[in-house]
């Protein structure tokens, strides 16, 4: 089953480098290698040809390499991974263009430039885009990503009790979602009261009050593939500000997961949003309002107001708008959905909004 | 001081640009921005000219920015990084030649030559080198790093019972060191018995049995600096192999602390700890025997088997042989020194290494 996927994958990248005109791809990108070898370890490139596929790695990974990789020539290098290359290419024949992807850094194209005595192209990885659209195992796996950290979230909870501070929530968090055999899909972000008003607070000894609120955006990885939930809670009645700041995200929120569909235009996903909060005189948030995510915690699409292209079947994203007032409050409500033909698919449900206390 | 310290680093940067008849630098890496800049946030990047140092960065990071920033032009960028630059190195006069980090990606150095329509040197940053020696302020930090992760592997020891599995021992060492105030500097390693043997393994459910060995790496990163500690301990009496490689493994690491002293080549203090492994007939480490850190986990030098120069006065470094027998033990001594005139600091000592029990 995971080998029939990965030559499927090889197959779709070998057309799309068919229509460049190119023998071969390097890939670099650590997720990438995996995505077309089933090799889950580090350091480690990939060329794919028209007719192979190698994993260039070293003697720490090589054991690793023959147990997972699908129908790959592994190679060992002793030397730096430029030199490997080198060498490798040197000896394949018939592959007279072959392109690297351009997010290797300028120190080693150029060390490979050398190495292959070649010119190399530097290419958007063709297979941003083809990972953006999830076959069934992914899916399994960001939803068993996303059954991890609800399940933590709800170990959690018991915790929120004055004094707790937001350290002791992120770290008892993290550590439950590693018991459930997860790693952390990014880092966890608790911010208590007004320090959600910061979209990347880092957490920090603050204690809970009686009366306060708590923003937790969190993810597991498991299998690889990422989960990214957004919760707001509060203890006690919040202030009459907390509460239309809370319910106009709810809102804003509904009505970009009421866009989706396959084939709407990624910016008015993103706008439906933003008009919501715009709408109600509210500050409109400075990031994107939502991102794909898979064996990367950000991948295309992006929700962005400049944002082109559409939504494709299959495309699993967030949806995460926010209120930030500085000093004041931040609110944040995100889930994870499937785009479909017809609509989307929430694959949050396990993991519920909480009314506020009235 | 910090902005003394600061002025300091830059003019150093300043006479390396000027040796390299270069008028300007773009910083890339988040870590050497917070070393000429002091800004701690992300996402960002420096400019340094002879005359003035810009930080570009986004909204999200303005206030932090004017907070942290010593005696730098702040430019909140709406676009892409590239155009931000673009526009800026449009306005300045005199600057005619612009380097660039090579760590750049090609996608960004593509972007950014379009952008700033001059041509754009990238070369291997010169504070790679500057940063390996530590001032007093940075020694200061990285022993608060060492104080934190002593104290909390110190807190775990009474977990060290039959059943608690690698992921609880390590998910608790976390939590004690972000409760003392600190970040993980990297994954925290934890492995009982033969998983030992695998220098990267990552923590599972593997419980510790009554007779047991287990080998903790890890380290706390604490305003910005890192340390890195390795240590092994066995439940219960070990085998007479794993004493035997225990015992080779300390006076391993001891032959290489000896060596330490300016001016020694980086070999000579990398083959003082394989030597006495080989010695004694036992399989040789794949790792180097060590490396500097400070902002970076990783940072020069690094002691490797091919390494060229000398150690400098004010480095900080790891020592950190082992011995890995796959299926059946591994070990590894790691300690955090700092290179001297005369000799070096040990200056892990207050996480000691316990002796095995008899």
């Amino acid at each position: 089953m995971k080998a029939e996927i990965i030559r499927q994958r090889r197959k779709d990248l070998r057309y799309q480098l068919g229509e460049r005109n190119l023998d071969g791809l390097i890939l670099t990108n650590p997720v990438e290698v995996t995505y077309v070898t089933a090799f889950a370890g580090h350091d480690s490139w990939a060329l794919v040809t028209k007719r192979s596929t190698y994993l260039i790695t070293d003697s720490r990974y090589t054991e690793q390499a023959q147990k997972e990789c699908v129908n790959a020539s592994i190679v060992e290098r002793k030397g730096t991974m430029s030199e490997a290359l080198g060498k490798l290419v040197g000896k394949l024949k018939s592959i007279d263009s072959i392109a690297i992807d351009a997010s290797v850094s300028v120190a080693a194209y150029e060390a490979l430039k050398k190495s292959t005595r070649r010119s190399l192209k530097a290419i958007e990885s063709p297979l941003k885009t083809s990972r953006s659209v999830k076959d069934a195992d992914e899916k399994a796996a960001i939803e068993a990503a996303i059954a991890i950290a609800a399940r933590a979230l709800e170990h959690v909870k018991p915790l929120f009790q004055p004094g707790v501070t937001e350290i002791e929530l992120a770290g008892t968090l993290d550590l439950e979602m590693r018991r459930l055999g997860s790693q952390n899909a990014f880092e966890t972000i608790v911010a208590f009261g007004a320090n959600g008003s910061r979209p990347h607070h880092q957490p920090g000894n603050r204690k809970l009050r009686k009366t306060d609120t708590i923003l937790i955006d969190f993810g597991a990885r498991y299998n690889g593939y990422c989960s990214d939930i957004t919760r707001c809670f509060a203890l006690g009645r919040p202030t009459a500000a907390y509460r239309k700041a809370y319910e106009v995200v709810q809102r804003a929120q509904a009505a970009a997961i009421a866009t989706i569909r396959a084939g709407v235009p990624l910016a008015e996903v993103d706008a439906a949003a933003r008009d919501v909060i715009r709408a109600n005189g509210l500050p409109v948030y400075g990031h994107g309002s939502g991102h794909g995510f898979g064996l990367e915690i950000h991948e295309d699409p992006f929700l962005k107001e400049d944002a082109e292209g559409v939504l494709r079947a299959g495309q699993i994203l967030t949806i995460e708008p926010g209120i930030y007032i500085p000093d004041k409050l931040g609110i944040r409500a995100e889930d994870d959905i499937l785009v479909t033909e017809t609509g989307c698919e929430i694959l949050t449900r396990a993991c519920p909004h909480d009314p506020l206390p009235a």
